[in-house]
């Protein structure tokens, strides 16, 4: 948040899969902050979480991280990594939590915005502040202009803006932070399947010649959904993302500049080199 | 269109593939007029086509067919059935359609709408006026109101009134003619690869625990584009998009009244009172 003030307290990192909960522990780490390891069961990766102090706990257990954050001197809590909605009659809740249960039953009603903007509410009832992965590791962020060897085309740089003015069209209804368009024709808007399925798809498309765009043409573009809450659920890219765009044939890959997270980055420039593909961080404003 | 007079002169009708021609062609001739088809090579079914007088064209001989139906003595024409967007570079082209290449190039850029705006502008430099199956053949088109056995609760159409909202939402885009919601989240939205993929993908991400909502549950509602010229690729449905609905474990699905075309409705609408699932013409102004 702007108004954040950096505070060197212990900080409790909420951790569900993927690498992103490492790369932030180690630039908090690099700071000189002690981050504690929240692992969520059944999404956290042990050998992540176990690298620094740790607890593990269950979806639903709000309870138990409050005594144990309380225990670690932390005031303040960052989310990262994935983790998807459960089924409701999977959870097992604990006390604290069905004392919140009004927060949670209209968190579950509504996109993934309201699911964690409800999560936020419940952790800040807790008594603690909601952090966002901006305000402590800036540089797991894409910044703007071209990484890697390959620029944009006059064309894709239209796709583009086409792909953000989509994404910003659907603001509205809490979905879609990505979309493929190809020489101005939209060919896919994501939802819940995620980037890597949508991206197989268009690879399965052009298999089947149901696109018979020539390869080569296209953009991938990730933006936050306009007024998503930028604490949460940022898109983010790594190099699996730069294989599967390579893949379904596109030129390359755009994402919004400073709110865009990236994975191994080192690894995810090299891999669009060598593929030949773009990869450029671009103002949001641009399109919208 | 709605200034349309009826007309008993020959109906051109140009074939793609799927059951559509052979239902607007027998409506064609249940109203005493002539039905003349000219099959897409590659995409209309033969069996379809030889039931009536026809001729077989290619796309991009645009000459061949404007002197068969003028020997034909056809003044209108109608375009109905399944064709993609083929390859330019496989394009054969006949003199004529090189003449008409302004046109046709600009036709090629933007989405499927831009397209077929396109291909009535080439038809009616021709000499023909083009119509829409609404014109010919209105009872292939959905009703107001529930078919069958099952109508939709309270929570589907809060469902069904955000789908629509969101295919509105998309119309400056040329792209969406169907979205999944559920519950209030949009779980898909159709780009490229249609209804029925959409629909299985619903179902593999189920299977996969990707998405985790009880079966029963969501809409898919299918409506034209906002600003598409009715007299092409209206949104459809047949008693597969039913069976897919179905397996994606959806509660039912709701179209745009009057403005969607049902192939073997009978069938369609049995298919969904067995499956347990509703099928409902809703007005699209309900949402905008």
């Amino acid at each position: 948040m702007a108004d954040a003030q950096p505070s060197n307290d212990p900080l409790a990192i909420i951790c569900g899969g993927g690498s992103f909960p490492a790369a932030i522990a180690d630039a908090v780490a690099r700071r000189g902050r002690r981050p504690v390891m929240f692992g969520i069961r059944g999404w956290a990766d042990a050998a992540v979480i176990e690298r620094y102090a740790h607890h593990w706990i269950a979806i639903g257990q709000a309870g138990r991280f409050f005594r144990l954050a309380r225990a670690e001197n932390c005031h303040e809590v960052l989310f990262i990594g994935t983790v998807l909605r459960p089924p409701i009659t999977q959870l097992r809740l604990d006390w604290q939590t069905i004392k919140l249960m009004p927060h949670m039953m209209r968190s579950y009603r509504g996109g993934d915005d309201k699911l964690l903007s409800g999560v936020a509410r419940v952790a800040e009832a807790g008594g603690l502040r909601v952090v966002g992965a901006k305000d402590v590791a800036p540089e797991v962020f894409v910044p703007e202009g071209v990484l890697g060897r390959h620029a944009p085309s006059e064309r894709d740089r239209a796709d583009i803006a086409r792909a953000l003015a989509l994404i910003g069209a659907l603001g509205p209804f809490d979905v879609g932070q990505a979309a493929i368009v190809a020489n101005n024709n939209v060919l896919a808007v994501e939802a819940a399947e995620g980037t890597d399925n949508m991206l197989v798809r268009i690879a399965d498309l052009r298999r089947l010649e149901r696109v018979t765009l020539a390869p080569g043409i296209g953009v991938l573009v990730k933006a936050p959904k306009s007024g998503q809450d930028r604490r949460f659920d940022l898109p983010s890219i790594g190099p699996r993302t730069i294989e599967n765009v390579a893949r379904a044939g596109l030129a390359g890959l755009a994402v919004a500049a400073g709110s865009t997270m990236i994975a191994e980055a080192d690894q995810a420039i090299a891999a669009a080199d060598r593929a030949g593909i773009f990869l450029v961080g671009v103002r949001e404003e641009s399109a919208r």
